[in-house]
């Protein structure tokens, strides 16, 4: 690896391209020129409007989202989004369906609950551990919206199509697969959601991306940091955004449209990274998938050695030899590598090839 | 100005340390030698505890905070604290205390009426556009807290004693004055909280200082991430913190605790460099203060000329000069020179000799 880095199989924050860590480093005492840090300029500047333009319409362009829908930067993560979707879009009298994908999913739902709001769980994976995504759903044409996760960083299951809930707009958390593959179906979406730090950018802002008519029904009896509309007229910027972090969403945008070439280009290398590794997986029962094949995540690649003795040996083995992060989430245990956008092709085939050898030494 | 760095004098994002800006750029590519940016690290890692465990000691030797109090790192900025201190602390039967010095207390007392709180303005000085700060306010001793803004960045006053509240704790908006001098009364203060752009660090995050006695007093059937209960038993990371942020505040506590030597040494500093810019307003009447001299801010220095075309070519030659950042909030024009810790006396020097040299031309 160039530069004493490692190969980062992270699961967020992740590793991010190369080329946005340089460019930030080469400017960060003197950004375009201006005598001052990017983090030192003022977020009503001329320069900060440019960033975060720039930000937005990569990001409307990459999805081809068209004139329905405003790209948002709010803080607070994904799990702020958990609270406040609730907060802007469900009153006494209407309702909202969720799917149960796990962890996320739960969580989002949870955070209904605790406002006391009226939603249904339409569907659920817990029988048999998170490890599919539910199918043939019965939705309720009279939902607000539908709440999915669409891809679950810790189970390592993802939706591969969209579900069909009529009219009722989708609202997702894309946090951890978000402008990983093109989306021929955005009209179905009412918003999208994604913390920032797995393919995007730096942790400390989460994308919002919401369609005009979802703003219509924003409630106005929440506080004003709280209501979808505030940064819609703002721009992001009634207070002072995450600045740096909108800036670092622009860089990563900016690579993967003019470095990668979009959407298609990258869904292609993100295939053949998945597939790099699945098919090791499924060679034999040495490492086995912890996610049913049809809905496995082309981002987090969850498997199992025999044995958790196996598991921490090839964890610290793989470290030794520069490829970080593999551990599995705490609450499953178990190995997992995220291969996000910025993952090389190289650092990939560098996992598949330590994974085969250590097969063959230890199989 | 080295490195063609210009004098900054932004209200905020504002002026960072060199030697912080200079630290980041050098290890941005390799965080300690662990092959990753900070900004690619897991927040889950023993990397990222050291960094906010060393950030928040820091903080707590810095201001003598004790055991009674815990340091959180809250995304949103100071205006989602004006929304969460209402939901926190209070409820249909209890009644807190705010007092108007202008622009962002008065935003705090709107956040708490949009949710239908109880609460009562104290005093207000807007009988004088905000020009000074309230005295022998008669608070109410069943208050939950009195809220203060400790410093107006837009009208250029301060808070220079602590109001007596009784055994009321006080909450402080500290965003543009914390940690710029020692604060021997902390024991009155049951929260202090503060946008992180100004005296501590880059936009992205604000600090949230809290007596385990308020922790006490939180609203539980509030969402997960609004309650500060959550922030204090997840040291700060229930999920994913604004990192990049955090270890900014890190790096700006260290500079401050071992380049400066602490609170009494940057008090004196500011002091000085206060001192240098009021004694040229004081002279004549050419720049006029517009903040009542008792009250006046050491941090935002407020100041209007003859008329707003001096005040124009004032600003813009001062730009030329390599003065950036002089233009007061468009809601009051004029001129403003913020001077936080990181502004060097070096720089607050270079401003004094154009501002008197400016008058010599122009008087």
């Amino acid at each position: 690896m160039t530069k004493n880095r490692i190969h980062n199989f992270n699961a967020g924050p992740s590793a991010m391209p190369i080329e946005v860590l340089e460019e930030i480093q080469s400017s960060f005492l003197n950004y375009k020129g201006c005598g001052m840090s990017v983090t030192e300029i003022s977020h009503r500047s001329q320069l900060f409007d440019d960033i975060i333009n720039d930000a937005q319409d990569r990001i409307k362009r990459l999805l081809n989202l068209g004139d329905k829908y405003k790209v948002l930067f709010i803080q607070g993560g994904a799990s702020m989004q958990f609270a406040l979707l609730p907060m802007n879009f469900l009153n006494d009298s209407n309702t909202a369906d969720y799917v149960d994908t796990g962890t996320w999913s739960t969580k989002a739902i949870q955070e209904a609950e605790i406002q006391g709001k009226n939603i249904r769980v339409a569907a659920s994976s817990e029988d048999r551990k998170f490890s599919y995504i539910p199918k043939n759903i019965e939705f309720n044409a009279d939902a607000v919206f539908t709440h999915i996760t669409s891809n679950n960083t810790i189970k390592g299951t993802q939706w591969h199509t969209t579900p069909d809930t009529g009219s009722v707009p989708i609202i997702a958390d894309m946090s951890s697969d978000i402008l990983s593959r093109p989306m021929p179906d955005i009209d179905k979406y009412g918003l999208i959601y994604a913390g920032a730090q797995k393919n995007i950018g730096a942790a400390g802002v989460a994308v919002v991306i919401i369609r005009d008519d979802m703003l219509d029904k924003v409630q106005t009896t929440i506080p004003t940091m709280m209501q979808y509309t505030t940064y819609a007229e703002k721009n992001s910027m009634f207070n002072t955004p995450s600045c740096f972090a909108i800036y670092y969403i622009q860089l990563v945008m900016k690579w993967l449209e003019e470095k990668i070439g979009g959407l298609e280009a990258i869904d292609k290398l993100n295939r053949q990274k998945a597939a790099l590794i699945y098919d090791i997986i499924d060679q034999n029962d040495f490492y086995q998938g912890t996610a049913e094949k049809e809905d496995r995540s082309l981002m987090n690649i969850t498997f199992r050695l025999q044995d958790t003795d196996s598991e921490k040996r090839f964890i610290e083995e793989a470290l030794s030899n520069e490829l970080g992060g593999l551990k599995g989430h705490k609450s499953v245990g178990g190995c997992r590598a995220s291969i996000y956008n910025a993952i090389t092709l190289e650092s990939v085939k560098t996992l598949a090839g330590f994974m085969t050898d250590f097969q063959k030494r230890n199989g």
